[in-house]
């Protein structure tokens, strides 16, 4: 049995906590919100997960200290850009070595940090450990449900990965490893970049042709931008890789995907974002993945393109119609770049 | 000006007719049935394309003698199980050197001889020029719609992947050229039994998580299949790979797709079939695959799990169970094997 705390009650963190106290690990959820803490504490969550009743082993409290003090594997559940100030407040109670497992996926804009580099910035080094990203295709929703599910846990020594492993393993959520920390958190944060694009041609009326195409070239270009950064170019034909991009542009249900599609119908960003009323991870991860080939000299044509839409007010159907319009290529010239 | 003749006027034949005609081509297309060259001749195809108002240019022949003799470029455009027999037609009016181009995907059960393979058992060497297969992600109906579409042309040849490049490309039509027939060829048709069991898990009522994983391990096992039988694992990741697999894995228009869910309902079989009323590819395609991992020793897990339910009378809740109750893997090892 470990004894694990979640930062972060909202829909995956919770999930996560449902598998765990599920397969009787000795677990605590965080959340800031005393009232969410009191309603998990009452088996519900009902703003993130409708109607799931939540196991009775899911403790919630909002006391930071108390989560840090209670365990020896922290799994950090909060957005991209909360990562580093939850990690000061995590800090500040911190005495022993822990395990970090960490399940957001972005890159912080311009300091082009991953959040497992975030993470080593903010806490001191005699604190970690280790540092595991478990990612891949999974809605929340589904894994309540106690869906078939498949993630991977990602970490350069191996039996920190298999620890995550036998942490969150049980007969409906099954977990892989893998020791390419880089290209697991490349690809769950880039695929948000091909589900805005995917999004885009839907909205101008194209179909699963034009889907199946951004969504391949997509992947090839995410790959290509890996690589160069130091990832095993398997691991984008991967659950983290292709994998996790199926689940984000083929379901209605992806945030990225809708900005896109209301950005296909002619709407502004301006109009996108206040529709939404939220952030949408995909267009600040457009800007870094910009600049990331630029630092990194990799042609990515689909990015290039969503950034013209974007930030240089070029029309979807410009933006689409280069996209088409470009030389006469080889696949594999391409693809080869990756190996 | 390429002369070329389509053999089959089917939903893709007339598509790529469609193509063709309007890239000024000088092109014939032939049916065995007359009263259907006729409706083409009229511009029309209204059983394969409904409410397409074919080009003028597209010119349809029941008479197989005057579309060999027509042309310097064959493409067929047939069911797997029509290849031999339309090649052994065309073989009797054939007096000179032809490149031909076929489109079909599926391999042939007992002999599990791929297309390119069938059609040069049926043709004399001397009349062949090349052989290139023409493939990706492409339903005939957006591409009649003149939606952004991209597919690989495959021949060892590169010249002659070019010319048929050449041929089809223009502004929504992207092609792409690739020398790996064999991975070509192999992903067309394998990508089938994961649309059936990706089938079966949505009538189970598993959702994204499931299908995103079976479509991730499923490409895995294809590849690593693929080569073994000597393809070249990029090409897996491509639009004849990835990109085939995402639309027909994720458009409820796919046949296959359509059998396994009412498989995952609970039906037999045989009632499936019945209801059906036509061929579904991929349950051929799932023995042909059976006996090729047991051939070249190539551990395939979803389509043994598949075969056991369609010829072993396993029921679809124990393959799934089956599957996710394997031992713990590295994700790695799985996918190293590609390379």
């Amino acid at each position: 049995m470990e004894k694990v705390s979640i930062f972060g009650a909202g829909s995956w963190g919770t999930a996560l906590g449902y598998v765990l106290a599920q397969n009787s690990q000795d677990i605590l959820i965080w959340t800031h919100r005393p009232d969410q803490a009191e309603e998990i504490n009452q088996h519900s969550n009902n703003k993130y997960l409708k109607n799931i009743r939540l196991p009775e082993k899911l403790v919630a409290t909002a006391d930071i200290t108390k989560a840090v003090i209670h365990a020896n594997v922290l799994v950090l559940a909060v957005p991209t850009k909360a990562i580093r100030e939850v990690c000061a407040s995590i800090r500040e109670s911190l005495d022993k070595k822990v395990l970090f497992v960490h399940v957001s996926k972005g890159i912080e804009p311009d300091s082009l940090k991953r959040i497992s580099e975030m993470i080593q910035e903010e806490i001191p080094e005699q604190w970690i450990e280790d540092i595991v990203v478990l990612s891949g295709p999974s809605h929340a929703e589904e894994v309540v449900l106690e869906q078939p599910t498949t993630v991977t846990a990602a970490c350069q020594n191996t039996a920190s990965a298999e620890r995550v492993q036998d942490m969150f393993m049980n007969q409906y959520f099954r977990v892989y490893t893998n020791t390419d920390v880089i290209g697991v958190e490349l690809g769950g944060a880039l695929k948000n970049i091909i589900a805005l694009a995917v999004g885009i041609t839907t909205g101008l009326g194209y179909g699963d042709n034009a889907k199946a195409a951004l969504m391949t070239r997509g992947l090839a270009e995410i790959a290509r931008l890996g690589v160069k950064m130091g990832a095993t170019p398997l691991t984008f034909s991967g659950l983290t890789g292709v994998g996790d991009l199926i689940v984000t542009c083929t379901s209605v249900h992806s945030r990225n995907w809708r900005a896109g599609n209301m950005l296909g119908k002619g709407k502004t960003i301006e109009e996108v974002l206040e529709e939404m009323g939220m952030v949408v991870e995909g267009i600040r991860t457009t800007k870094a993945a910009y600049q990331l080939a630029q630092k990194y000299n990799v042609p990515m044509p689909i990015t290039d393109a969503l950034y013209s839409v974007l930030f240089d007010g070029i029309t979807t159907e410009q933006a689409v119609n280069a996209l088409m319009a470009r030389n006469k290529k080889n696949e594999m010239e391409d693809l080869i770049n990756l190996l």
